[in-house]
C-alpha cells in the first residue's frame, strides 16, 4: 500500500503560516512525523499562495527533502507551478516524486501529461473529464479507460498511474460507497499493474462520526483492491485499519506489519 | 443483512448448565437480549448432548418462541435431531426456520436436502464436499456450484440458500482472507438471487486483537456482498460495523439505521 502524508498542504491554517513564515523547523517536523508514521511520499499543497505557488513549493520541497528519505508528492493543478516545482525535486534528488494530479478534462490533461510523457513519474489520475464529476461505477470506469489509455499513449507505465476513482459523500446518495467501491474493484481487475489511489474523507461528509466511517471505509475499498491512500498518517487508528485490512487481504507476509504494529501497541480492540 | 445470533450453543459452558438446569428464564434472556441487540435468527445448538439433543433442541426452541418475535436457526449436523426440532418449531409458530447446516459432503446433503426439498426454509450451505475443505476461491465456488445447483434441483428456492465459503486463518495461510472475499464476491455475481452468510472469526485464529480483525474482516467481507453473519449481537462494537458497512454500500436508505445507532451512543470513534 502506497501511503501519502496529506498534511502539508497549505489550505490548513497552521500550514499556511509555517510556510508564510518559512518555519523550516515546523515543516521538516512535519515532514518527519508523517515519514515515521507510515507515509511513502510527503504531498506538498501551497496553492492558497496564487502567485508565489511556485516558489512556496520549492522552498516546502526543499525542506521536506532535507528532513526525510521520502520523495514528494507534489500537489497542484497549475502545469507551470508543476513544472518548476518537479525540476527542483529533480535538482536535489534521484528519488522519483508522484504528481498529484491529472485528469481527463482538456486543460488539465494537455499540459500536464507533456510534462510526465516518457518520464518514470508517478501520477495520480483523477476520473474526471470535461463532461463533469461520474457518479455510477460505469461512468468512472469508462473516464478510467480512457485516461489510462492516453497516458500509456504518451509513454507513462502502467505501473505508475495512479487511478483515483474519486469518492462521494453517501449523505448525498446512498450509492455512492458502492459505486466507488465497484469501480476499484473493475480497474484493478481491468488494467493489470495500474493502480488505485483516493483520499475517501468526502465518503463522510454531513454524517457524524466521520473518523469512524473513513476508516471502516478504507478497509473495505482495500477488500475490493485499494492499493494507495492519500490520508493523515498521524491518525493512529486509520493507520491500524490500514495495517489490519493489508493482513486480512494477504498483502503482509506472516502478518509481519500487523504483529510490529500489534507490538508498538498500535491495535487496540 | 441477516444476523444469525450465535450465543445459545451448548458447546459454551454456561450454555450447557443452562440446558442441563432447564433454567428456562436465562434461555429466555439470552434470547430476548440477541433479538434487541438485532438478531434476526436466533441458533440452537445442543449437539454437546448427544442422545438427548433432540429433547435440549425442542425445549431450548420452545423457550426462544416464547421469549421473542424470532424463528430459531437449527443448529445440527444430526439429520434425526433435525427434523424432529423442525417438527417442533412448526408446531409452534409460522415462522420460517433456518436450517444450519447442509453441505455437499453425501452423508450430510441427502438427508438434509430431502428435509428440506419443497419447503420455505431457509438454510445455510457450507462449501464442504467429500473431498475436504476447500482452500482456495476456485475450490470454493466450484463446491458452491454444485451445492446450489443441487439444493434447486430439489426445489429450494435461490433466495433461501444461504452459502457459507467458511473463512479459514490468515495465521495459517495469508492467501485465506482473499481467497475468501473473492469467493463472496464471484458466489454473489453469479448466482443472483442467492445469499452468503459466514461466522467469520477462524479468520484471527492464532492472532493477537482477535476482535479487532474479525470486526475488519467483516465490513470487507461487506463490501464484497456478504449479506448474512452468524455473530455475537451483544458484541457491540462489531455491530457497529456492520451498521456502518451497510451504511458505505448502500443497503441503509438514508443512513437511517446508522443515524439511528450514532443517536444511541453505538457508534463511537
Amino acid at each position: 500500500m502506497i501511503i501519502v502524508g496529506e498534511l502539508i498542504n497549505a489550505s490548513r491554517k497552521t500550514v499556511k503560516s509555517v510556510i508564510e513564515n518559512r518555519d523550516h523547523n515546523m515543516l521538516r517536523k512535519l515532514a518527519m512525523d508523517q515519514a515515521v508514521a507510515g507515509a511513502d511520499y510527503i504531498d506538498v499543497n501551497a496553492g492558497i499562495f496564487v502567485a508565489e505557488e511556485a516558489e512556496c513549493l520549492k522552498w516546502s520541497i526543499e525542506n521536506i527533502l532535507n528532513a526525510t528519505d521520502n520523495p514528494c508528492c507534489i500537489d497542484t493543478p497549475n502545469p507551470s507551478a508543476m513544472e518548476t516545482a518537479l525540476a527542483f525535486h529533480q535538482e536535489k534528488t534521484d528519488k522519483i516524486p508522484m504528481i498529484n494530479s491529472i485528469s481527463l478534462e482538456k486543460n488539465r490533461f494537455e499540459p500536464i501529461s507533456s510534462i510526465i510523457a516518457g518520464t518514470d513519474f508517478k501520477v495520480v489520475a483523477l476520473c474526471v473529464s470535461d463532461d463533469g464529476m461520474p457518479t455510477t461505477a460505469e461512468q468512472r470506469i469508462s473516464v478510467a479507460d480512457k485516461l489510462i489509455n492516453s497516458l500509456v499513449k504518451k509513454n507513462v507505465k502502467l505501473e505508475n498511474i495512479y487511478v483515483d476513482p474519486l469518492v462521494q459523500a453517501i449523505s448525498t446518495d446512498s450509492i455512492f460507497g458502492m459505486e466507488f467501491l465497484k469501480s476499484v474493484n473493475e480497474i484493478m481487475t481491468r488494467f493489470e499493474g495500474v493502480h488505485t489511489m483516493c483520499g475517501l474523507s468526502n465518503i463522510s461528509f454531513g454524517m457524524p462520526e466521520r473518523k469512524f466511517l473513513n476508516r471502516t471505509f478504507m478497509a473495505m475499498a482495500i477488500a475490493c483492491g485499494l492499493d494507495g491512500a492519500i490520508v493523515d498518517p498521524l491518525d493512529e487508528k486509520m493507520m491500524a485499519n490500514i495495517i489490519t485490512a493489508e493482513a486480512l487481504v494477504g498483502r503482509d507476509d506472516f502478518c509481519t506489519a500487523y504483529l510490529k504494529a500489534f507490538r508498538a501497541g498500535k491495535i487496540q480492540s
